[in-house]
């Protein structure tokens, strides 16, 4: 993939380089480090949009105040089994983990932990906290609502975000099932790869500024800048004749459970800018969800029976000229083996825009 | 719509002749009006694919014996958040309506409560149990898996079922959030009322027997019948282009969660039949949760942030030529009050049916 063309570097220097960076805002030591191992994560399993190529954002956020360094975290409210976190306007990565940390140690207490967040910013890739709840042998359930851009079914204008829903369960012998979707048919960086491509978009991607589907990327990005309507598609496209209602329902579902619950931006009420245009801080929420597995079945029968569900799957018929079904999780699983012995690859605009921080924070990258 | 030409019934001396029905068969009083009530409901709402249009397999599934009217219900195992309960082979709605209480009971004491069912049959529509959260000031969540129907992505086999997701959430003076939804981009039934029109259906609904999209749709309701292969296609369609294989992932969390987690049956490994094509109990699994709102927020805020969010979403502008911008359980809510006054629209086949079960089990049919 032409999106693929860049530079290998190793996870482990990327990830020091990045913690750096971190401190030099004044992030303390153990945030940056959370936010570094999210960042780098994202690359090493192939998500590179949600990679160190966002790097940048943060800075500009944390450099304009909109993200502070040393938020004041606090748990507001909560029950043997929930909490609500006021993320006090920090990095999403720290307190989206201590909000997962915090989901497991009540699900290892009573069964079910449920952790929302207010005010927070953008918590990197969904699947790695709901993948943090592997290892304790418990299901894990990721959300967050995001920056506005997609339409609702028969609406003209983006009222909602990509808002991604991951969960993530154990196996045995096989590999987890880790589910991480944007409730959009796709993401806003694939029209970005059209557009570079000069591509037309697939009908069911995005609609122009009248609410109609539209082959043209460039207008949709364009009328995105311009803020002139239009945006991308709920999962199942346009009205409701492929589901289009059901990605719109599912988007409006999470933004129900990770901005009307715990009283985070919600809809179009999120990313907001003053009167002069500057923005203010994001007021991302986010929602976190573990189940032990032995709250239900004993584990070793769990895992047993997710093998032979991943093994019925993959081992069924191929549609003609198909060679794999795959299980949800799995290349990125493929993919991160070869990152980590060989390197992520970064794209090289990317690598330069991260020598440019490295000079600008009088920093080493040396990679 | 073609489908809605019938009879109008009204609801109570409907809940009452089918509740005869179920005890004419042994079923226990409560257990034969909590179904009445669950397929009555789905008529009202105007989902008659669940409504009383079924009865008549539930009876045949009673009287083969593969449904049992007196089962052993059991809690299985519990925590304080969670439980399993086995189901005992009986039919599927007494024992989702406990399940729901008991998420709902747990969710009161602790924050959040999750059941899951094994041993059960078809539990009609996802939303009755996820809207029974609703008067308690939660959120309430049901799911379940179903008979083999859809294909995964990449594959030329039925493997899931059309496995729907049910979230409810409560507003405050607007109408409740009630989304339910099957994770196929439509359901069998859809197919049928196509083939009655002799109309193609859309690219995105259904493959033919070598996995390959098709708008025959005839030949897709054959092939199920033969077992020849193909089947509904998951949210998003065929591939990956349009988020077919997201689909394909809710409908395997879906499984996962209601048939791996409470040990029922999976992917094909459920409704089978013995060495002489006897049916077998379906081992159909359900998942029900339950969040207390103040768990994370006060109910009077989450309430007004919900009436803020469906009133920015209905007012925003709408597409060329549509009127109209919906919030998932509106239209079911707007039939309902239609229905409730007017009584609910049967069939004319269904309602020979009825009668031809008032005449079999002695029943009076007098609606």
């Amino acid at each position: 993939m032409a999106d693929d063309a860049g530079m290998r570097v190793m996870a482990e220097p990327l990830k020091a380089y990045c913690t750096k960076v971190f401190q030099r805002l004044d992030v303390p030591a153990e945030d940056a480090r959370m936010v570094a191992d999210n960042l780098v994560s994202a690359d090493e399993r192939g998500i590179s949009s949600h990679g160190v190529a966002r790097l940048r954002r943060y800075v500009k956020g944390l450099q304009g105040g909109v993200m502070l360094a040393r938020p004041e975290v606090r748990i507001v409210h909560e029950t043997p089994a929930t909490a609500l976190i006021d993320g006090g306007d920090g990095l999403g990565q720290p307190v989206s983990r201590r909000a997962m940390e915090l989901a497991i140690e009540k699900a290892g207490k009573v069964g079910a932990g449920f952790v929302t967040v207010r005010n927070s910013n953008h918590y990197g890739i969904a699947g790695y906290y709901a993948m943090m709840a592997l290892k304790h042998d418990m299901i894990g359930f990721s959300m967050t609502n995001a920056a506005v851009l997609v339409v609702p079914t028969f609406g003209r204008d983006a009222m909602l975000g990509t808002n991604p829903i991951s969960v993530a369960a154990p196996a045995g012998e096989e590999r987890p099932f880790v589910l991480d979707m944007a409730t959009s048919t796709v993401p806003r960086g694939k029209l970005e790869v059209y557009d570079r491509m000069e591509k037309p978009l697939p009908l069911g991607w995005a609609t122009d500024e009248k609410g109609e589907p539209t082959i043209d990327g460039t207008q949709v990005l364009d009328n995105f800048a311009k803020l002139a309507g239009g945006g991308l598609l709920p999962l199942g496209g346009a009205g409701e004749l492929l589901g289009g209602h059901k990605g719109y329902g599912l988007a409006l579902m999470v933004d129900i459970l990770s901005g009307v619950l715990p009283g985070a931006g919600y809809a179009n009420n999120i990313y907001l800018k003053d009167k002069d245009g500057r923005a203010q801080p994001a007021n991302v929420g986010h929602f976190f969800g573990a189940l032990r597995v032995d709250g239900f079945r004993p584990v070793d029968e769990f895992k047993a029976t997710m093998d032979d569900l991943i093994r019925r799957l993959t081992a069924t018929s191929k549609a003609v000229d198909r060679e794999r079904i795959y299980i949800h999780g799995e290349k990125e699983y493929e993919i991160a083996d070869d990152r980590r012995r060989n390197g992520v690859i970064l794209h090289h605009k990317v690598v330069a825009d991260l020598k440019a921080m490295a000079e600008e924070f009088g920093v080493g990258f040396d990679l």
